[in-house]
């Protein structure tokens, strides 16, 4: 097993194999990507699709002189494994050596740590830039899956590189798919160059500026290192324009293409996953929720950037919806933008995005919607601590981002049914853009009543009166302030609990009147507290003789941690919240 | 004067004159614009070209039932002037009637204040899309210039525009210009497309999925007329591509379209300034600066998207450092991920952006630059309540949008002689990411010593030393700090002045120090305090007994206010701040 791969302990290896033994290593790649998807679960199709066009740049480019940028880079298992991290792949117990991306604290092969999409032609524009800047030769090759050609910055850098005069490789990797189908005018254009071989009535790429060649199966070895021995050291930046079929090699993965872009852990004979995830999360609370609305008011419409299931929007429901459902691609920019103008013509737009996306449309969430008033309703998933926990894709950042940007209403609820009350007031009303964190603690479910309408605005709910100290523990951090009130029980201390709600404002009639009887005020947040929701209280009591004690995550770039060890380092766990309060008093 | 302009009260009267008079409207419009220019300034060459383009569209649709979207909405004089707000062009005492922009609160006929570019065509997607959501039949007209054409939220959305089945009309405005001049590989298919009278190998609309129709003389208004109702209620998105002449009807304009693309009051005569901006600015001493250093290294290069001349890089100057000075165009995110790369690999970019406009690259800056700790340069231009003052164009929410992401050096000179030492720091160290805020209060110079290296961070620097108070001084308000310090003494309080230099950091150590013989805290920032600056220093005091006391903006929309007055009324004025402060002890 392995028999060709085990001789691969670099680039240079590959260049001495012939063809023959070039295509057993092709299959000793998808061997050692099924060991560790099958095992550990991970990116699936993008790396099985690209295992041929991987082999062939090695073989042709001289890496790490010339220099890969993978866009997104969860199509990079190969590549590691080409480049000295085969065991990662090969053996379990090395399995922890990598990242699911590329890095260049693990290869000097890896020059940028990758996670969103749409950033390797501008990236890699950069490097070659600095090539002639610095009187360098080598080539620069930057890869980028059709899915995400439609994002503003790849669009933007391939704008840009039509202008370059020297060498710059951009390989298109068309599969046909995003994460779900594709969507957007240009995959018209890229199915007609398919189709017509290389040749259309138009071109996406030439119309750009940029020079264009075509390679018809992108999973031939031959074919790929013809390609690329033709584009290799060229003095114009080109595209090539590759057709790949994501999940090559495995049936179940080419056949339902959106479930296996990622996988969890499953029996490589059956391709059925190990662990089912099932049960009740706020991805089908959404869905359900929005469905019903759809279904009584055409006006409400659903919008996502190519990732519709976060929202419940699995394919059945998007083809029942597809009058109010908008995948716009992954084009996070035009999702907010497209909210607004719907909102301003009488529609009720719900925009569902990862915290770790809607970090693109700072300027558009301030621009196109706050500041035109406009009633847009943002769902914000996975801002948090437990959400994803690789560098690139971490959903920590969204209050400094989003809660300090004026006229937005930034809602946090503390379970699920305050989150449907948030939600059902924020498409319904007319007032406000307005956000919604959606928890990501696990679905709790809470018997407390909630109110229908947030309209009185940054009004915040005392749960539990109490005195002495006051705990604000905002959104799914609710349950931690729970637990540290009745930690404070035990030493005697009967501490009020508050459910602020609203992220975006404070209640000042509310904190001024805990000045009577409080000494102590702790805010929680999931999330960074430079620039949050805590810092905004303690500078609200900053002329006072109240005492303020912030807990949140550090401004820092926290890499595959766990999360609950995480928040013990940190102190955010009830009974040290109340042993550093209890030494405040 | 202003015979035919006098009897358009709304779009209706315009509908009934003869394409003769329609030709002497044009004519008053020109008329109107050069009264309000020559004695108001603003956007000149856009509205110059847009005169007969505006007139057809409003004589072939009905506004405002038919929907106009103006990308950054600079061009829409005329569109105001036919919108029953003629006599803010027409009369001085009118003249602050109206904003520079299109603004709902002005007129039924704006649907969107929009400033930033880029944004039309998703924000009219959205309205469009509403429509078909609530069986509406109206047109909903897109107006973006070619300028415009290469920011990523324009591309994104023409793609997302090449998929909708409905009617969606997008008039190019194609004048061969941004600001500046143009920069992309797409404007070579432009002129392609224009010298082809419509027709080129290939096209940059079609491969988007869009229908496409031209016109050669965007000036014509017979032409125009009949695209525009060639092209009324199709029922597929559509392109029309209008050629015209920027600047047109005013000789000095139409030949200097860069330097007229907005304009100070001028005498008409002569098309001389009646103000002379000169002397010396921060634009001046940071072209001075990079030049220089150009000069030396040939691995420092500048980077603009569309505004070189704010970093002092006027047309000559850009030609004498074609080799190091990229104008990437409108195209913020591939500016910043360009300058990723170069630094990447060896050269020293430096990014010189408005603050408004940095605010379309948070994520650029946190993925692509500081994930990566590259040691790329931003040079954040009028960040201040001191720079533009349209609600669109303010640069008081970088402090929030930037400080906040780790790794990131985020810089605060005081004066001309700190903030060239901070720039040259930057440009030649190799660890951090760093952005400095370019001051925004005139240049002031100081003969106090300043440090050359940064690289220990987060350390602020006590100016004067006193006790009692406090006075932490960001930036551009340090000069308010020094006054304030002085304020104080005379109420015989012998006030601390810092110069905290570092945004991003606290200097824990100091302010720990602090605590022995200081009662009271001021934090002094331009910008938003939400999120911001002070309240991490009040979050740090939060646990003692120390008090804090943070000025700065507020969070809102401010719009076209005075500065000084905004200044004075938020406390923030020397006497003010010392009078609030004696009360605190």
């Amino acid at each position: 097993m392995y028999d060709i791969l085990k001789q691969i302990d670099s680039p240079q290896d590959l260049k001495k194999l012939s063809m023959d033994e070039l295509k057993m290593l092709a299959q000793d790649i998808r061997d050692a990507l099924m060991n560790r998807l099958s095992k550990h679960g991970g990116h699936f199709g993008p790396n099985f699709g690209m295992v041929e066009a991987t082999i062939a740049m090695h073989y042709v480019f001289h890496s790490p002189v010339d220099k890969f940028v993978f866009d997104v880079s969860h199509q990079t298992y190969p590549h590691k494994m080409l480049t000295g991290r085969k065991l990662a792949y090969m053996e379990e117990a090395h399995f922890d050596d990598v990242s699911g991306y590329t890095n260049p604290e693990e290869s000097e092969h890896d020059f940028f740590n990758i996670g969103h999409t749409s950033t390797s032609v501008s990236l890699a524009a950069g490097l070659a830039k600095a090539r002639d800047l610095t009187g360098g030769t080598e080539n620069i090759i930057a890869v980028i899956g059709d899915g995400s050609l439609s994002g503003g910055e790849a669009l933007e850098g391939l704008d840009f590189a039509g202008e370059m005069q020297s060498n710059f490789i951009i390989v298109v990797n068309d599969n046909d798919m995003s994460i779900a189908e594709n969507h957007g005018g240009l995959y018209q254009n890229l199915r007609e160059l398919r189709e017509g071989n290389g040749k259309a009535e138009t071109n996406l790429f030439t119309a750009m500026g940029l020079d264009y060649e075509f390679v018809a199966d992108g999973n031939d070895l031959e074919q790929l290192i013809r390609a690329f021995q033709k584009v290799k050291d060229s003095q114009k930046p080109v595209v090539l324009h590759i057709v790949t079929l994501k999940g090559k090699g495995y049936t179940p993965a080419e056949t339902h293409k959106e479930n296996w872009h990622w996988s969890v852990p499953f029996d490589p004979e059956t391709g059925k996953p190990k662990f089912s995830g099932g049960g009740e999360n706020y991805s089908s609370i959404t869905g359900d929720y929005l469905m019903e609305k759809m279904q009584k008011d055409k006006a409400v419409c659903a919008i996502t950037s190519a990732t519709p299931t976060v929202m419940g929007f699995t394919a059945d429901k998007r083809e029942a919806f597809r009058e109010q459902f908008f995948d716009v691609g992954i084009a996070e920019e035009t999702a907010v933008a497209l909210a607004s103008g719907i909102a301003k013509n009488g529609g009720k737009p719900v925009y569902g995005v990862y915290s770790s996306f809607i970090q693109r449309t700072f300027d558009q969430v301030l621009q196109d919607v706050c500041i035109n008033t406009n009633p847009v309703t943002f769902l914000v998933f996975a801002a948090s601590v437990w959400g994803m926990n690789d560098v690139t894709h971490l959903g920590i950042y969204d209050i400094p981002l989003l809660a300090n940007i004026p006229q937005l209403v930034y809602l946090a609820p503390t379970c699920a049914e305050e989150y449907v009350a948030m939600v059902d007031w924020a498409v319904e009303q007319k007032q406000y853009p307005v956000a919604v964190r959606v928890p990501a603690n696990g679905v709790i479910h809470s018997d407390r009543t909630f109110q229908k309408d947030y309209s009185d605005l940054n009004r915040f709910e005392i749960t539990k009166q109490g005195d002495t100290v006051a705990v604000i523990a905002l959104g799914d951090f609710y349950q931690i302030g729970e637990q540290t009130v009745e930690a404070l029980a035990s030493q005697n201390i009967h501490a009020t609990l508050i459910n602020p709600r609203y992220i975006t404002g404070l209640d000042t009639e509310l904190l001024e009147s805990l000045k009577s009887g409080h000494q102590v005020v702790v805010t929680l947040e999931d999330g960074v507290t430079d620039g949050g929701f805590g810092q905004k209280i303690a500078a609200y009591y900053g002329d006072s003789s109240m005492k303020v004690k912030c807990y949140g995550l550090e401004k820092k770039f926290y890499d595959r941690y766990d999360a609950n060890a995480l928040l013990n380092e940190l102190g955010i766990v009830p009974e040290k919240i109340a042993e550093a309060v209890s030494k405040m008093l």
